[in-house]
């Protein structure tokens, strides 16, 4: 039964292509996303007939470059629909609308430093995010037609214990409903770096190919993992727990309670952690996070940051080649904000890492680098994914007769128990 | 085009499900297919339709049973064709004739210890294999319809250096191409990691499961990966070098020349390391490979034994939880010598550790156990995947023609150059 997919799973599938290709490309002809999507020019042809009294692909004008007769090019009409991507994270709650062609509309954060002591304050903050990003956009709720939320998988900053704390698993599952019948379109979840791994196939590194991985490098890491072009979930939905693999035997505390894990030396404590081991005095040991993050690319010419570096490499490089063994995968890509701020020093190093540890061949072919995906990464993962959830035949099917059911209304919020609670829900 | 499947692979993956239960299953009737592969009846009934054209299915007499009219049971025919697997070990290279019902028809083994300074003297040993083999089968090699060839991958023992020495992938890509003209059917490779992967899908704990690892204990380890009911091959068919991924920082020496390595601690000789350490004097540190396990299994009420094990399940467990951290699998099996004779001692440590480091909730949910596959797992998961491949619409296409072309007979390989060659191939 695995192996076997029904003609309408490959409907689904080939009209997720066709929608992607629009949305990354901006515009083609029927020819060309034929061309673009291995699909039969009659397969792209009714999907697109469906895709437009769906309402959600328009005329982009006539091609009239070529040589044959002028053809009709196409694009996604932004004004279809509209999908919200929610991003969880550790201090902060994101919420970003986009529309149809996912160009963000409007986007809202919220701080959680604070609320992450009870799942009621988690879920205020978030739907107060989510009112403030649909606010902005100046769509009605109405026209969302998903919604997709990015929730913290292993560890977090979370009902104080974290992963380590038996029922955190349960904890997310009880935001994740607490919040689903408040949110005005239906609602998929995933954790971070399965939504990182939603970008890359959309828009960055690993768009048309087979295997990639996907590294977050902040203060946790992790790592999305693309298997035949799909992002692998795992039967707990916890795939790509890449952070918590051990790279030293009984080696430094990791804040998940185990010992020796990846995330201890390339997470941004376990790069502090290095640079303390390097020089216990050093300046830079005051600041946190991003402004450490930040403080460390300002300084590379600093000996004590040269030598983290060159350690954070090696660490990052020796565990890199661990996934890189394991599922030898096309493509590396590394994202996240060390990534961006501190990947064009580490690279070089990580790189001759790699050859050094991973098996013959599976370095040298590696197409390795940062991820062109710098923004929002994770709620334009959970977008996409909202997207591509609503897609399915069954959704869509139901989009093209033409909507007559009352818009619902953003539910307002009970009041915040807390007087530190964040700002009220809008109306 | 990785998302979309055509209606021809479609209809080869129902294929190969509709053959994987007559050949699991035994026999079934048109309606139990159905329900076993999920596929609809109008489907089976013409994919069984044309196996039969193909002399792959036979009638297996009438089912009485139910409550209904009497239905015809079907069942694989085994002389509908034979199938040959190859097993290319570090100390052995062994054969096996399968008849297409997947029951061993003949086998032959030959020691290859010395043979690895020469692809010369590795090719000629495995054709004499070969030719042994199907001589044993007792079937014309012009019956043979695919074969398979599982190939050391990273590690091994070697035109002396193995995967550290540069090129050892191309020495393996030579030997394929030497071989390959000289057997008399289709040839498909894979590592034996992903060998024994595809008999795990076929006959194992995969079967039916979606994501899933086998992992290899022997001399050297691995792991095969299954992912959506498929075995991952990877970027350049390395996949799965598990045993290659770092369990210590700059820890014990590996034999690939690396340090930390998994297998320096879980393989075999890794396990004589650690009971080296334990108790340097210790009289079963005179035995190698299997007599050591054999050993290790006699004397576990031995302190140093216990210990020695104690220790291995940790490491196991630790560097299982690793895979399980990535790959969140269903399933975990274990496979291999060591699995067979210390798996039930082993075990119950393995699975605490497991639990202790394995990501919440995923070690909990894991169905952990020793495979069931336990005689020439390389070779049966080699000689499956040669028939999916054949099953694909072009081979079977060809054979419902009927064959005249003349069956060609096995080549005669030219005299060995050395002396202590094995055996002259039969003619
Ligand atoms: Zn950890
Ligand atoms: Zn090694």
């Amino acid at each position: 039964m695995i192996r076997t997919r029904s003609s309408s799973e490959i409907r689904d599938a080939s009209r997720r292509e066709v929608v992607r290709a629009l949305v990354v490309g901006g515009t083609a002809t029927r020819t060309e996303l034929a061309r673009t999507t291995g699909l039969s020019a009659a397969t792209v042809s009714n999907l697109v007939t469906e895709l437009r009294e769906a309402g959600l692909i328009a005329d982009a004008g006539i091609d009239n470059a070529g040589s044959g007769r002028p053809t009709t090019m196409l694009r996604i009409d932004g004004r279809g629909g509209s999908f919200l991507g929610i991003d969880v994270a550790e201090t902060y709650i994101r919420a970003v609308v986009f529309d149809a062609a996912i160009t963000e509309i409007g986007a809202a954060d919220v701080d959680v430093d604070e609320e992450w002591q009870s799942i009621d304050r988690i879920a205020e903050a978030l739907l107060s995010a989510v009112a403030q990003a649909i606010d902005r956009g100046g769509r009605p709720a109405g026209e969302l037609l998903g919604a997709g939320l990015g929730l913290p998988g292993l560890v977090s900053n979370d009902l104080r214990g974290g992963a380590s704390t038996p029922g955190w698993a349960a904890h997310i599952r009880e935001l994740e409903e607490r919040v689903r019948p408040h949110l005005p379109a239906p609602l998929v979840t995933a954790n971070p770096l399965q939504a990182v791994g939603h970008s890359e196939i959309w828009f960055g590194a690993a768009r048309g190919r087979s295997t990639a991985v996907v590294v977050n490098l902040g203060t946790g890491v992790g790592a999305g993992i693309i298997v035949e072009g799909r992002v692998l979930r795992g039967a707990t939905r916890s795939a790509g727990e890449w952070g918590h693999t051990v790279l030293e035997l009984d080696g430094r505390i990791c804040r998940c309670g185990r010992q020796g894990c990846v995330e201890a030396y390339v997470g941004v404590p376990g790069i502090r952690h290095t640079l303390g081991e390097v020089d216990p005095g050093h300046p830079l040991l005051q600041l946190h996070q991003r402004e450490f993050v930040q403080g460390l690319r300002d300084a590379v010419a600093d000996p004590a940051v040269a030598e983290t570096l060159a350690l954070t490499a090696r660490y990052l490089g020796i565990a890199l080649s661990d996934i890189v063994a394991v599922l030898n995968p096309e493509v590396l890509t590394l994202t996240g904000w060390t990534a961006w701020a501190l990947g064009d020093d580490l690279l070089p190093a990580v790189r001759a890492a790699l050859a050094e540890r991973a098996p013959e061949l599976t370095a040298a072919r590696l197409d390795l680098g940062v991820s062109p995906v710098r923004i929002n990464s994770v709620a334009t993962g959970m977008a996409v994914l909202s997207f591509e959830y609503y897609l399915d035949s069954r959704a869509l099917a139901r989009r093209t007769r033409p909507r007559t059911d009352p818009i619902p209304a953003l539910p307002v919020i009970a009041p915040a128990a807390s007087p530190t609670a964040p700002q009220a829900v809008a109306g």
